[in-house]
């Protein structure tokens, strides 16, 4: 079953935002056995959206529309889907009715470009009864057609609520067999990755690719077939092959974040964390509190960005820093030590060092950065020098810290 | 000028990796004056690449192509190109050189599967000499098509500084001049801008749009002719008169972002900053210190996700918590004023509350958010309710609380 997804959007095609909603759906489409035959984003131009949508009819077995279907001036999808398809607009009375009880309760009888959302192509149906922003779905030729919202939070619910459910049950005489997994690597390139994984001669059922998604590289591995047992097993044996290859510098698999790896071992363990930041600006606590439950386990942290701070709240003493500098080793474990004693946590992570652009120097050029570990019985502290942007060096050096604390807990 | 923007990768097609570089460089061809046709997604098929870059070929000026031109073994762009083109591969003999010269120097002669990138189809000019990741150009029918490498950051570099300028010079006689802004709007909905702007009755060569750009709505104005001159006029006239409705609610424009708007109203004022920090948890820390030379204006900060580093750094009463609860206008008061006084900041930002998905109530449910502001004479305590999901909720608090302090500052 293949489908082609078209996102429509001005703004997509001018660059003033990024198309993040395509790659989503074709995560979950893939995920779910549909392959993805290509990905378009046009203009909110009514030529090109038609041409677009009866091309992809053309040649896969499903579509999936995202964006224009607001209720300003620009957003022209239904207009040309109508057109393209000889399918004049008529209006959903489920949804008028709804948009002017909506208009009428919250601001009196008024006639409103909202109702526009109410006009659909002829033969459509919406995804989602009793909501504005439902979407709608036309069977076109025997083929599905899905028209989401461009907003990504909006695309997105109506997919995994919608779109997949429908879809499965349209094909699902389907019978091929899919068995995927990526698996999240830090501290190695691809191209060492590449090597070492050619080296093991996986079976010629097995798909590898590898995706440098800063700061990591991302192996995915999938396997297809006919039959869920054979591709099922060529699966769990590839995987067996593959983890015991490449060890710890595995941190994840799928879904999981190193924040979310690092947050399950301080909870399996019954250990709680702080932080305290320099050069990484509070970076490492927003990674660990955008996992729900964080608070469970990370106790909170300093951003001590000025020096005065890591004196004034957690206790690096004046001489240590005027004697080596903020960015030095005996500063970051001082950090660590003073964050774990005020916290009261049972580990302790701190960083300081140069994230520039500027502020560098040729004893401590930009990238230097220290990492500091206050744990039970011992204070460590590594010395890296990275390189890139600002954010980059930032970033790296998030992950770094988290990472060692990883390992630190599985050993 | 008009071009295509091919993207290929089999990690996009499946969603595995959300392509950002088609994106980022729509942006600024668009800026360039370009107008992009259309952008497509495709996976690492040669057939399909091929195919792809020959319909694009057919109907416009220029192509842009990204990815799959590495070392490893799924990257397949440039025998693809070569195939569709009927332009065998050869060795570019200088880029040959260098890679074994490179390979020799860290581990003596050896064969390596980076030889592979120097053997491009026939007629094809590397872009940047002297380098393994150069990406390439074609001339194919008098159209220059280019090749750049996936890996954002090296793309990003190679679109910047030798396709633009290619590009420039190959269409120097181009005669459209083009004046664009984007207006950045925090707390109004698209559809009130939309109504409001079109109140205004802009010019017909005014072209407008609106895009939700969670938390913020993007305001577009784009003005085109072939006269400069009536062009600037034009747009500095509508500028003033969409400025002048939309007020403080516009917080910046074009690159700016409220972080950065906010750091330079505080260089500005000679004010610096502090911020303590619990349900973003370190998030507008991390804002604010992603903008180069923050930490002339900003201090540092503390996320107090537990009740016990707010007593212990900021000295919130262990009383006050117990009366009004971690989430109370009395406690973000405190926790701004506390934060304060132990940074010795001119201001300080507070923020407290439950971004879920679990730990709401009936009085204060998942949303509810508290934020303070200290400054030299007065304390403020505003109250929120916010909804989404865990990250929306963090996002609009962060946000929230930034234009709180950019507001005051402009006063």
């Amino acid at each position: 079953m293949r489908g082609e997804i078209i996102a429509i959007g001005n703004e997509l095609t001018s660059g003033r935002i990024v198309n993040t909603t395509s790659g989503f759906a074709a995560h979950h489409l893939f995920e779910a056995g549909f392959d993805i035959y290509a990905m378009h984003t046009i203009g909110d131009t009514p030529a090109l959206i038609g041409e677009a949508l009866k091309r992809a009819l053309s040649r896969v077995d499903f579509v999936l529309v995202t964006g224009g279907l607001g209720p300003t001036d620009d957003d022209l999808t239904t207009e040309a889907v109508s057109e393209a398809l000889n399918r004049p607009t008529m209006p959903n009375l489920d949804l008028l009715y709804q948009i002017r009880a909506h208009l009428q309760s919250v601001s009196g009888p008024v006639v409103s470009p909202l109702e526009k959302l109410a006009w659909l192509p002829q033969g459509a149906e919406t995804l989602k009864p009793n909501s504005k922003m439902s979407g709608f779905q036309l069977i076109h030729n025997d083929k599905p057609i899905f028209f989401l919202p461009g907003v990504p939070h909006q695309m997105r619910t109506l997919l995994i609520d919608q779109v997949l459910p429908r879809l499965a049950t349209w094909y699902k005489e389907r019978q091929l067999a899919v068995c995927q997994r990526v698996y999240k690597i830090f501290g190695k390139s691809e191209m060492e990755i590449n090597q070492e994984t050619k080296s093991l001669k996986l079976g010629e059922a097995v798909e590898i690719g590898y995706y440098p998604v800063f700061p990591n590289v991302h192996l995915s591995m999938t396997v297809r077939g006919s039959d869920t047992v054979t591709v099922q097993n060529i699966f769990d044996a590839t995987c067996d092959i593959v983890e015991k290859k490449m060890g710890q510098y595995i941190y994840g698999k799928d879904e999981e974040s190193m924040e979310s790896v690092v947050g399950a071992l301080l909870q399996q363990t019954g250990n709680q964390l702080s932080v305290a930041e320099s050069c990484t600006g509070g970076l490492i606590s927003h990674l660990l509190t955008s996992v729900a439950g964080s608070s469970s386990y990370y106790l909170g942290g300093v951003t001590s960005y000025a020096n005065s701070m890591k004196t004034a709240l957690i206790g690096v003493s004046d001489s240590l820093l005027q004697e080596h500098g903020a960015v030095s080793r005996e500063v970051a474990e001082a950090m660590a030590a003073g964050m774990r004693e005020k916290s009261g946590a049972d580990f302790a992570l701190s960083v300081t060092g140069i994230a520039g652009p500027d502020g560098g120097s040729i004893e401590k050029p930009v990238g230097t950065v220290f990492i500091g570990l206050a744990g039970n019985d011992e204070i460590q502290g590594h010395h890296f020098l990275f390189s890139g942007t600002r954010y980059e060096i930032q970033r790296l050096t998030a992950q770094t810290a988290l990472d060692l604390l990883r390992r630190y807990l599985l050993r």
